[in-house]
């Protein structure tokens, strides 16, 4: 369904608007009038007969409206719950598509409330209804002067559209913006999603020309792979920011007891908003300073990356070379205008750095001494970013009342300022971030595969088969039997695999080393001893592999992730291989450059690539393999986790040596 | 000298008191009389009869004072820096001892200023003054009623003594604390610091009961080994917080161009403020938040440390939660009041979780809603924060304007109140941090030696040879003969040692598994051609070594540090130490338990300590080696960096295999 007359209804109903100025339909009645909205506006109230000056109709069935007129109008319901599905039933009956249900009530109370949401999902689903909500502040559309909230909100448009899982940290950004002088283009409060989400909303939000930038915070990105193949698109030309809470794991259990979200690892959600080209935020603040510096030309700018300063206080120079320095930037000039400088000597600094061609990101530093003008300084910043609205230029004003007024008028000005020039070098440094993987992004595409015969892995040798297939190579691996034909030529090594051996380093089910006969037998004989009652499981076995050295020992695997799909991981091995903490994550549809360049971000990477003049490893057959495991992970969806621990990368091949599989 | 009637003098004078109001002159003594300084206040102005009311004085040998008296009288200047070395002579001649040398012109400009900073120095040794600048913003000493500089402050006296090098920073944060309703006990503005330096204050500030914390922004510490003494002994009562800019390498240059001064590296710096258990700020926005939160009684409360949270938007909860996991920090309990949560409702909340002896740390947040009473809320919080002095009890009031008054009445009650509930956390850990580590702290005492003979580095086995002489285990180590009696029971390693090997591994100077006499004498002859001209030098030769497997390679070593003393280091080592980066530093006083300490804070550390049922290293054996290298960095002087690389870690011993020295 377009979203088209959601967004830009011709006219809009509040079911529940009262004449009691402390109810929410007050409220949003009074908020859709003084915002200016063009269209009708239709109080519904039960018995009133006009509320806040106008006529008021006794139901939505009353609207002296014509079937195509209702499938444009906007109704907003601000009524008890339990009231709500027979007017949403009205809805379907009247033609009327599009709905923002306030009201709380349902998921987040649980029980019965659970019920009724479940069932307003299948009426939505049944009449291909545009639900936002249940349980939101509403909707704003500045381009269209509507202010279908109870929250007071700006009039003016602006480029940023916002979107907020969270009622109330969505009033707390609509609250801190008016105190910056900041206006939105949209606002959306997604409340219970139980209908409309992110994705629905994200689709609309891309055509509109006007936005230049969605910040979102959610609590759950539901679909992950829509998302990526939405954003990822989008990326190149319209910046997405999302801060999603919920990321450790104590953050995790609270979210979902919160929204009953199955929230995906924070492993997962950074690989997933790094594929789509999203700006991920880590805290509140970061997205605040997000805001603050968006600016357009910026990130379309494909100037020079330095930054600039000019500071009448070299203290706070140096304390801001310390961030740039921090966050990997490079610095183009600090430029120490002395602790004397008024506004005419900030001024001309200005003018002769701006005009250099070089010069594209500035930061103006001050810090209130006696001969400071913050005021008239801020004056000339903003007439210089009038003037050069091309290139960054930001401000940091040190101090409390001293430079209150100028931060304030450099608000207005729409020039970025920040308490600390820190907040402005770090916000600086995630929108460059940005611009670069943007730049090379693919759009990402959910694999289209055949799924092909699910596996048994109850067999560990079959389970080494199937990487096989995949033109993933193994270890040469056998099963023990009492006379085997050996050759001694590596020393071999002898291990106990099978459903109970899934730790078998821990285990002590590995012996290595083994160089002839009687070692072999010796070991096979102890091992044998130690774990009689395992072995009498036919699943468990003794296998046999030549002893591969001077490799470099990985792991790779995957995780199924319930919104990203499968997340492959790669990094260093071996039995350490928590304590090293080395490894990367990437979504599925990786392709070889991409496997390569996660391969690249290791710590371990200088060492694999010949550091300090040794040898280099098979770097691509690494990469290859990587390719090869998403292929295997994206046609076998019954296998929930699989790793290859260690995965032997020698000069010249990588050689899996052990598997484990869950199957889900 | 004691600093007493300079910090707390009995008269102040004022040379260069004008009539002139926008003089620094003027507004000094403006401030000194509006700050309600007890003492007699003396104008000094060569012309002028009354300056500001007053009457003034034509010289200071013209003041009404005994000599005693003019011992307690403090000098403030501000006069042209060509004009002031007379005065202070003649300030030495009548027996004032205590000044302050507001103006500029000295060791910041270079040149000449230099040398009038040099010739003051020298004054101030030969009779012994007390002199605080040049080029600094002056003193307040709000118990004395004493604001003896240029800027505005306010008359409330505060526990917190903050000190600035930076006149800039420090007016900077005078102003931000007029915007909070907080003031501060003593400020002190260091300037150049050519005679009083941050030690000396400290030496003073340490015998202030008054005084609870001590806040400093420096762009060097000059004597860090003082600084260690001085303040791993304050810490257990009264911590030492540190915001020293130039940390950076690009920072560290702009500060050196700045203020000249010979800045430590940041290892230094952090292994020295830790060692004298003082809170280390990264920056300014740290500062701030520091100057916030700190509470006496929170840090002398030995009670439980687990953070609580009150909070009416569920989405706030969890990203707080988010933010006490990142920061390894244990969360009590998360109560969402839910978002129609008016200020009975926190009052309710606060009262039942405050009543609760386990709960001692609490921060409310709240997010404007429909419901919600910012104001209110602020003042049962307050109200809170009264009953219980010593709970750290702590708000963050998301938004703008909604919470703007309530922000500022918390401020004003001297509640901590963030904007953001991730500073809160992040700045409740650091104290946490300094309270654990000022518990265990052993005061430093820079190690009295006995400085041996300096060692000849030219030879590398007498360099060995001196680590046998510190009881440092070295791999048997022998000259190459062209007939040598060998054993070759182990592989032998063939190195070329001396003055030109510095970077053996690079240089392929190193040879390992030799095997047989056969394969030494063709590795030899191999090395002898490709480094002809260098063994030319008789101070390159061929050295063998037994190949010690087995072992985790580490790096030991120190560095000297201009400020800090000898910087001892640890880590992992071998040829990809850099690529690793897995190392610390610790101030060369160190002990065994410290070493002990030291090696565990390394992410090998698992692995040496037998992670995953594998065998210990001689962890002991690393720390007697890293006591033993702490001694010899003591009593050789003549040593400005030792490496140790690598110092193999067996079972049961570290062996030492092979070293770089640099001499000073």
């Amino acid at each position: 369904m377009s979203l088209k007359y959601f967004f830009q209804p011709e006219a809009v109903a509040v079911v529940g608007a009262s004449r009691n100025r402390r109810k929410l339909g007050w409220q949003i009645l009074d908020n859709i009038f003084k915002g200016g909205f063009k269209g009708a506006v239709f109080p519904i109230n039960l018995r009133a007969r006009r509320v806040a000056g106008r006529p008021a109709f006794s139901d939505l069935a009353a609207l002296p409206l014509k079937r195509r007129e209702r499938e444009r109008l906007l109704v907003v319901f601000a009524i008890p719950a339990p009231l709500l599905l027979r007017e949403v039933e009205k809805c379907a009956v009247l033609g009327i598509k599009n709905l923002i249900i306030i009201s709380a009530g349902f998921k987040e109370v649980g029980g019965r409330g659970r019920k009724r949401e479940e069932a307003l999902v299948q009426l939505a689903r049944k009449h291909q209804l545009n639900i936002l909500g249940p349980n939101c502040l509403g909707l704003i559309n500045t381009f269209n002067a509507l202010n279908a909230t109870f929250a007071a909100a700006d009039k003016k448009t602006g480029a940023i559209a916002f979107l907020s899982q969270s009622g109330a940290i969505g009033a707390a950004v609509l609250d801190w913006l008016k105190t910056k002088n900041f206006s939105l283009g949209y606002f959306i409060s997604l409340g219970n999603k139980a209908v409309l989400d992110e994705n629905d909303v994200l689709v609309y939000l891309a055509r509109d020309r006007r936005v230049e930038l969605i910040v979102a915070y959610l609590e759950e990105i539901k679909d992950g792979q829509k998302f990526m193949a939405l954003v990822s698109r989008l990326s190149k030309h319209k910046p997405v920011a999302v801060l999603q809470a919920g990321q450790s794991a104590a953050g995790g259990q609270l979210a979902r007891s919160h929204t009953g979200a199955l929230t995906s690892s924070l492993a997962a959600v950074k690989a997933g908003l790094k594929r789509a080209g999203a700006i991920w935020l880590e805290n509140l603040e970061e997205l605040f300073n997000l805001l603050s510096l968006f600016r357009k030309e910026f990130w379309r700018n494909r100037g020079r990356e330095d930054l600039y300063l000019i500071t009448n206080a070299g203290g706070s120079g140096v304390l801001t070379v310390d961030e740039i320095s921090r966050q990997n930037l490079k610095l183009g000039r600090s430029w120490d205008i002395l602790g004397d400088a008024d506004a005419q000597r900030y001024r001309k600094a200005l003018r002769k750095l701006l005009a250099d061609k070089k010069v594209n990101n500035l930061l103006v530093l001050l810090t209130p001494q006696t001969m400071s003008e913050p005021l008239l300084t801020a004056r000339f910043i903003a007439a210089a970013a009038k003037k050069y609205p091309h290139k960054l230029i930001m401000a940091s004003f040190l101090g409390g009342k001293a430079v209150a007024s100028a931060r304030a008028y450099l608000e207005k000005q729409q020039v970025p300022v920040f308490d600390f020039s820190e907040e402005a070098v770090a916000t600086f440094k995630k929108l460059l971030t940005y611009k670069h993987s943007a730049l090379n992004l693919s759009p990402y595409r959910p694999p289209a595969v055949r799924i092909k015969k699910p596996v048994r892995a109850d067999d560990y040798l079959r389970a080494l088969a199937l990487l096989k297939k995949y033109c993933l190579r193994t270890v040469k691996s056998f099963r023990y039997k009492a006379q085997p034909r050996l050759s001694f030529k590596r020393p071999l090594v002898l291990k106990l695999v099978g459903p109970d051996f899934n730790h078998k380093s821990e285990q002590g089910a590995v012996v290595v080393g083994l160089k002839t006969r009687a070692q072999l037998r010796s070991a096979v004989k102890t091992l044998s001893l130690k774990n009689k009652s395992l072995l009498a499981d036919g699943r468990n076995y003794f296998l046999i592999q030549p002893q591969v050295n001077k490799a470099q020992e990985l792991i790779l695997g995957f995780k199924r992730d319930p919104a990203f799909g499968p997340l492959l991981l790669i990094g260093r091995g071996g039995i350490y291989t928590e304590i090293f903490n080395d490894v990367a994550w990437e979504i599925a549809d990786l392709d070889y450059q991409r496997a390569l360049k996660l391969i690249a971000s290791l710590k371990i990477y200088p060492i694999l690539n010949g550091a300090r003049g040794q040898k280099k490893y098979a770097i691509a057959a690494a990469a290859h393999a990587l390719v090869n495991l998403a292929r295997l992970a994206n046609e076998h969806p019954e296998i929930k986790e699989l790793d290859i621990n260690p995965l032997f990368l020698t000069r010249d091949s990588a050689l899996a040596a052990d598997i484990r599989l869950v199957l889900s």
